[in-house]
């Protein structure tokens, strides 16, 4: 497989943990969202992907998977083991909606192109566009703090004591929080989560750092 | 089972239409995102669902689940019937795949609250804040075109010639689109599709003017 990614997206991210997560291995193939105007508008890129987002999977037959909790619903589904998600369906549900609040109610709001659109069509000032980052983000992980105290099945990882979809979301995502220097001690059970996540190679080995194309 | 929904709030859409879909009833519970406040501000449905967003599915043993995709997934695997899934992994991971180019990439950037704060918190006006609006609306559904103009598996419904979750999503995501008066004319596979999911009883019976609590 060959996964189109940039170190620094939090998309790709996701998918370089599940994909460690699952032990399977790949081509890494960069796409730098900066230079040269943003290679993910590339013809050749856009041919692959016509959304220029990544990350991008591609698989051995040529077919190519987008959006990246489809690309781990997909790994799930043709690499089972070990699983992302429960057996049961309520516990499936309960992870796949901690996944889907950061993924739809914190993420799309901090990414690339929305920050220059404030910036640039809006014309609003770099500390009003930190502020806006940091409210989705510190408000977001409010709900997601809520949702982990709040249910008996949050253990050592956001659902038991084992690595799902779930976590695959937030380390990403705590990643963006520490960047942006958001505030996080209002999010205890979250950052011990991210803690204990970080301590597993699956993890430690997908961070932006540790990526071909760091900078 | 209990929904709880807001007539125009569109995660509340599509979890009606796949509800029809499978021909499931429930009970219609209003939360009013505008009046007193907004009632999802309340303790008592923030004792439901702690992110104060709808909708929330009530199970009949009181379980709650939250987050319009994963409720949908749930569905899906408690009532397989009829499918809203293909049933090969890459069909499926191409459906989801646009589903999410509409639930994580469209729809974030123009709920309520992000249209709230930019015109309370950063000041915008009415006109930038409809242009930000019709902005990702067009620009995103541009993207979902391309992706169903450039497959061959799309049919009369994004995938195939049966609603998937694709179309689920999709539908209420034109109804946003009309009542903010978007572009449209250049997705003409997105509207032929969305025509034809509104010739069904399970598309137009969910549309919000057919709901209890429509003004």
């Amino acid at each position: 497989m060959k996964l189109y990614s940039y170190f620094r997206s939090s998309a790709s991210f996701r998918v370089r943990i599940a994909l460690a997560l699952k032990g399977l291995s790949y081509d890494y193939m960069p796409v730098h969202l900066i230079k040269e105007g943003g290679q993910q508008f590339s013809p050749d890129y856009k041919a692959l992907n016509p959304a220029s987002l990544v990350p991008a999977l591609q698989e051995e037959d040529g077919s190519v998977l987008t959006q990246s909790l489809a690309i781990i619903e997909y790994l799930e589904e043709t690499r089972p083991e070990p699983p992302l998600l429960p057996k049961d369906a309520a516990g499936r549900a309960r992870v796949r909606a901690l996944a889907l609040s950061i993924a739809c109610e914190i993420h799309p709001l901090n990414n690339l192109r929305v920050l220059a659109y404030l910036t640039k069509t809006l014309g609003v000032s770099e500390e009003q566009k930190n502020t806006w980052y940091r409210h989705w983000v510190e408000t977001g992980l409010e709900t997601v703090e809520t949702m982990l105290v709040s249910d008996a099945r949050t253990g050592r990882h956001c659902h038991g004591d084992v690595p799902t979809m779930a976590d695959v979301l937030l380390v990403p995502q705590i990643f963006n929080a520490q960047r942006f220097n958001c505030r996080l001690d209002h999010v205890p059970t979250v950052m011990r989560i991210h803690e204990h996540c970080l301590t597993l190679p699956a993890f430690a080995g997908s961070v932006p750092a540790e990526q071909p194309d760091a900078e």
